[in-house]
């Protein structure tokens, strides 16, 4: 058993100071924030403890806007809808959404950071890119199973997004905002992929927001965080359209289809005769 | 039972329109928007379908930026840090303190939005402001108790952030950028919720954000859920650094306290001679 | 701002007691319950603070037991098992389903425990019950619309677990379990439904489940608590399923259908010469 | 790309078939269950597929109603009560605590029934139970740290819920109704923590639990589900009880206290003149 403590022990926080008439966020007043920086960099405050430049804030923000919406063809965003058709406020609908984010659906980001950063690790140790790609996905291939996080699409050919938000990438490395090594290490990873199979599989937008996120140095865990924060504006802006259609407890398929049974058969219940 | 229908009937949006590669927001293709637009007005396109100005753009940024966190004493909060330690995923803990910002908790922006709308639209019908806002306010009393949404705070004498906002509120009127409407109409229920009481009762940063997002032309119910995309970032943060703190379980109060019990004094279950 | 308290003020319960070593319900000791009070019972005990007799208890489990699953057509279900597919654990996929629960879907249990209630209450103040229903429907439907909850199904032109609940419900009568006047009401209810409509309108399952937890003396509140924890039931066997099945990010519909966009056609972003 | 398939193959389940006016659970007619099965047999066919024997469904009975409620010290009854206050309805009230059951809170149960199922794996190779003991043991301590799951508690020096069970279980055994090899994997688990520690650490709820359905054959992953729908009885009766008590946006600890701010002292914005 702990020993025994007072409230204030028991909750802890360097993120936000308060006191009746002062809120300061990382030693800050909020009264000096607003006005002064945007979300991008109120977002950068509180998740590292200190101001971004502006040029940082800008990229963090770039991948922020990238990435909020994929159609109600994804789980997510189709969860938001059908909840709010079912009776719960907009705060209940974006938050069974915002559920399903799970390792699956939200967790490639953080993993293709994660990756990123082992293999900055080996090449860091003396290896050089190439053989710390190389050895950092063959371990991974061990591990977690054929497909590499931040490459291909189940829908698109080659996504959209990836292409434009390397570009600006390697504007931000040309103005001296990141190093471009995460960047690198990420071509690395796309050049040994294509070799391997024979055939380009381009990068995808969890690739491209891991390649900005490795880069300005946050956490693997933060990509997801920050691609739950993204998706948000996609289940609200959802949430929202389905309240404005209505509906009453709409379900994936239109109502007049069910599903494929593949059970028993119908059968009586043992010991009833009726 | 309603027509048979194709899945592609069943579900409709004018958000975002797909096809392999190729995504487009509101009829802009996403890689055109990426590196252009940032996230405020990302988050506008998304949810009225139309592009902002850069100043409607920067004031909605700054309501989002201004109300992300009060701390681990609010309730979604303390959800969001406690549901960490319990071994979700961010995904999840963010969801769970998301989903608290229910009527209550989050709902007063989407109440005060609405008050202020009732009360344009008795002034458009001809009603001063002054008369508009007492019966809207005596019809509001009758129906929905004594508080009024907006104004007043169980913790900050005067909130910092709402004198601050109604600053940047001023700058934006004074430059075009919205017409003021909403705000003289906020200040004039100040005026009159302090004659009523004898005491001034300072507006909070639920009133302040709704009188920049009635300004913008918001709709109510949008209140809530930009309320929810700001709340966001302060519990990811939260969750995040919950989950550096480590913890197992963490309940609210320190683990040797436990609760006032009022039920029924010890009792054997009758029938039970054990 | 309020007085302040210890956090032993601050959570207080009539539910449990406890102390190291200790557990007590309602002041019940928990080995004394173990194995001595079933399931239903339990339920009942932490609702309402005392033990039902057998029979009461009995009539509560099967209004549990008859409403688990209704499939995946419904968003809760669902929702459940597309959650599990996109990685997260079983008690989320759970509780994205139940949190679906809402007002349109969860409420009507509710709905139909408030109005045999209402006409109840008509009755005690000397109504017939012809009359009470009558009345009681025509201010219903005034401010609540058309629907009647608890009658009629989107699906089944009669849902088979009404009357084999209600046949229950009348075998509980008869043997003095319950006194049968939210039967009595129902049954009114649906004969001036007929009339109304010049058609049979079926009681449904919220219908029969409601007459259940009214004639029981359950809070109407309840009666939605009570249909999540039925329907947790079915949240759990298909969300397991799911899991057995397999799938990663299963959307509501086939992966190579997508959906109708009514939104602005193709367009550039204004300012992008791209 | 997937090949293009209908709604109707999109959706497969083995658990429940339905048609207009027909609902099936595992092929049997919902009128035939109704009012001849009890709520412990619907969870078994709904999860397993058959209908268990009388005495198989009375021993989970007794596994569910034991682990209900451990008050509002755990996080996920607080965070149940908390949301209640802050506007949303029971089921998103439950929804929340329910999700908080992740791998630490609501994972112990799946892990004692995982290492009970390793065990019994290495006694059907041929193993002692004594050296399967052991040697899992080993392993388990290698890739998952010192404490065993289901064994010792953090507030009881003795769970009182656990030698209860384990009289039952032993019930069950003499009758016939399970083989009791689970429980003599857990007696000599117990046993050699004992030994490791030189002090007996007692069994828990989980462990219990945990006991009983590996006795009972369920699959580990089930063992969480299992313990969701128990414990949604207590958080459905504290969200009640939290909705009748009252209170707005009710935080973790008295309105008065605050926490412990651990950050950057107050500083101003660089730039920030004012």
């Amino acid at each position: 058993m702990s020993t025994p403590m007072d409230p204030e022990d028991w909750w802890e926080t360097e993120i936000i100071d308060m006191s009746p008439g002062v809120i300061r966020y990382r030693g800050y007043p909020i009264e000096q924030l607003i006005g002064h920086i945007g979300f991008a960099e109120m977002v950068w405050l509180m998740l590292r403890g200190a101001l971004p430049d502006k040029a940082e804030a800008e990229l963090l923000e770039t991948a922020l806007m990238s990435a909020v919406d994929h159609g109600p063809q994804a789980p997510s965003i189709a969860i938001a809808r059908m909840a709010t058709t079912c009776g719960v406020g907009l705060n209940s609908a974006m938050a069974s959404g915002l559920n399903a984010l799970g390792d699956v659906h939200g967790g490639a980001g953080e993993q293709a950071v994660q990756l990123i950063y082992q293999i900055t690790d080996r090449t860091n140790e003396g290896a050089s890119i190439e053989s710390a790609v190389s050895s950092t996905l063959a371990a991974f291939h061990e591990t977690s199973g054929k497909y590499v996080p931040g490459f291909g699409h189940r829908f698109h050919p080659v996504d959209p997004r990836a292409p434009r938000l390397m570009e600006i990438v390697s504007n931000a490395i040309a103005a001296g905002t990141v190093n471009g090594r995460s960047k690198a290490i990420a071509d690395e990873i796309g050049r040994q992929i294509e070799q391997a199979k024979g055939r380009h599989i381009p990068m995808n937008i969890d690739g491209a927001t891991a390649v900005i996120y490795a880069e300005l140095g946050f956490e693997p865990g933060l990509a997801r965080g920050l691609f739950c924060l993204s998706r948000s504006v996609g289940l609200l802006a959802h949430a929202w359209e389905q309240t404005q259609q209505g509906g009453r407890n709409k379900g994936p398929i239109p109502r007049d289809r069910t599903w494929t049974y593949s059970g028993p058969p119908p059968r009586d219940v043992p010991g009833k005769t009726e």
